[in-house]
């Protein structure tokens, strides 16, 4: 059974009565909904709870950490970053939803300046298209999702070249955007996943539900094999 | 439940004594022992059965088609291969060892002349390294597995960059190579295993069996996103 | 001074008024027209001319072959296909442009059924948006290049993962399409570039032009270091 | 021509005297010289100096910074790392030598742990292989080049998966590394490369000093295209 945490900024919701509508308990909540009928373990956490809500024995225990944050990246405090960053490199799986791209541990992660994109909030349509219908993100997904209304997240999004891109979304106003995107860092995978402005009932969509499922399997950790490092002894006998 | 079928040229075996007593039931039977305590349903094909043992119905009951051949690539038919490569395109997986780099299905989804490589059959040692221990192809292994005696194969390797480089090999006589690469082709997951030349009993060992067993679940079909092509309607209305 | 050549199928051009109309002495000429200024030497070379205008030493003395080919890929005979093929292998660069996606050479290039893909010629808008704009075939372009008709080209694209995806397109309809990619297969440098279609005075455009002469720059040959292969002494002595 | 700066810790050429004699006037002046007859307008930087030689104007006018540091990557100031790497996102070349895979620069840039690795002196012999021959970095080289003496280092080397690997090593002790490595982190591409260890006169090799050179001439950044972030009014009308 892999152990998730779903994490939130938890402000929108509890600041705007339309969002709070969509969301009535959060979009963790939400999320931790869907999951938990997926076979997984869920626990919560938000950004006004002591440490964020992820102490060190919250995270220890975590296989896979999905992450939602917004307007108070800057709020979140760097020892819960390195704690989370170090987590990752040992192989906890990390899922970047959304505006997660400008979070601080998606940037550290990339090594670049990941929150400047385009964007645009206008209730337009998107639609993601399956571009790697081999991976194990995409299993069981029809080949395209519509969504009636999504905020526009335009390129050149400033990442390093991703391992897999799986999905590329389509937005009325003219616009592309590299939307589902897995990598690598140390022993941790990562999947940046675009869908879920908070004005809009995205996470209530089966197939965007179906991604993430899809996506935590994925990110879970396997049994890796040692990974020495240090002076070292040759295997071999040097001449 | 996963479907394997091991295909072998099953000449080497059955014309030299040295290397039949290390696979007296041919390389195949060797490969479908310990696949079958995996949990797998597994056949056995061979060069010279009718249709190479590869019948439509047999390829069409296969998740997995593991591939070892070595002298007698060119007797293979090329109707054969057309269906393998069908097969493929289709969501079988492939797994190529050791001299299948030169066989006509690898060359072919290739693209390149993969045939032509340096080699040396000397007994020499062999060292493979893990370079990519989230792969689950590395599942349960440790960082390196030492191969007391094998055929040299060295780099320049003539294929088009691996999607994944889950193993690179070192050579006794200085020599290296890229020994577990992973692709894919349509809907079809590749991927190729370097260790296995006939004189030496490298499938006796463990390690070399747990990463084929791996290979084989990671290469086995999922539930695939439609893919539909031709003449196609808008999705979103023209101007 | 790079030497290119510029294949055309060239039968649109001679059958249908209006395409003439846009390109008057075939789409290989204009071509042709653009690159000679940026200062290389330039051929052409048509379906119809004995061996197709692809002679041995024609080859031989190609640095970047161009590829311009639509509803006649099936009588390119597979010999010149061969010997396409031998010369990329060997360094000459390879540029497929637009319904060349289909052709026998980028097929086995690819390894896969590339002539598969969405389409529709509606005259709709295209927008090709860079997404690697450290690729030096982006060198001096804008963010983005605006068709204001093109045919669309609609995933799933039937390709190998591209070592590079310079561009990506978004069509009115609501597809998109990787259309910008870059390939290696020995050492043959490949790029595949969608915009094209007979029906749109495409070629004209100088953003278009100046990605093709950036492409030609790119894909053309350096001074390889030697790849010997074959059976090989030990650069180190073996115990 | 290309604007080069060339920084060193200069710490070991100052307090050893074998290192001295090896290189008397340190190993950023031993680069600068091979450099210069190249082509390439040479400055030169070292850590003890104010803003450790970096000053804005300094990185302002260099097209490429190269960065050898060993034992004082913690000395390096945050403030100069941040600089560094804004200028790097904004397209100044980066070629990380030797054990800079350890300094601030590089870990930020990877968003991992690339201090740790195997390492060994033993002054063993290392052979470099050439796995992506159409590179540019490997232009006029042999296919390997072999080091006398230099330290091994060893994977598993905790670094994102590479856009490119150029050159792998060979290691006498049985180890193998990613030696020669590529990344594009926004505007700016980056190169690792192993060889340099003090205490061997490693860049005193005539082909040593040609990969240099080449990565160089790669890493230089191109008139990009524009890059435009931020709220975006739609290309396409909305309905």
């Amino acid at each position: 059974m892999i152990n998730v945490t779903v994490w939130n900024e938890y402000l929108h919701e509890i600041s705007n009565p339309d969002i709070e509508k969509i969301y009535p308990d959060g979009i963790h909540n939400c999320i931790a909904d869907f999951l938990k009928p997926a076979g997984m373990k869920v626990k919560t956490a938000t950004l006004r709870e002591p440490d964020h809500g992820l102490s060190d024995k919250v995270l220890n225990d975590t296989d896979v950490l999905i992450w939602w944050g917004h307007k108070a990246h800057p709020e979140v405090e760097d020892r819960i970053v390195d704690k989370v960053h170090d987590r990752i490199m040992d192989g906890m799986g990390f899922i970047a939803l959304h505006s997660a791209h400008g979070s601080k541990v998606f940037s550290r992660l990339c090594g670049t300046k990941t929150g400047a994109i385009k964007w645009r909030q206008a209730g337009e349509k998107e639609i993601l298209w399956v571009v790697e219908p081999t991976h194990p993100i995409t299993e069981g997904l029809p080949e395209k999702i519509i969504l009636p209304q999504e905020e526009m997240y335009g390129e050149f999004f400033q990442i390093p070249k991703p391992d897999d891109i799986v999905f590329i979304s389509w937005f009325e106003g003219g616009e592309v955007f590299r939307s589902g995107l897995c990598y690598t860092r140390q022993k941790g995978k990562i999947f940046y996943f675009q869908p879920g402005h908070e004005s809009y009932p995205v996470y209530h969509n089966t197939d965007i539900q179906k991604v993430i499922i899809n996506a935590v399997k994925w990110a879970s950790p396997i049994c890796f094999p040692d990974v020495t490092v240090g002076k070292t002894d040759p295997v071999m006998p040097l001449n």
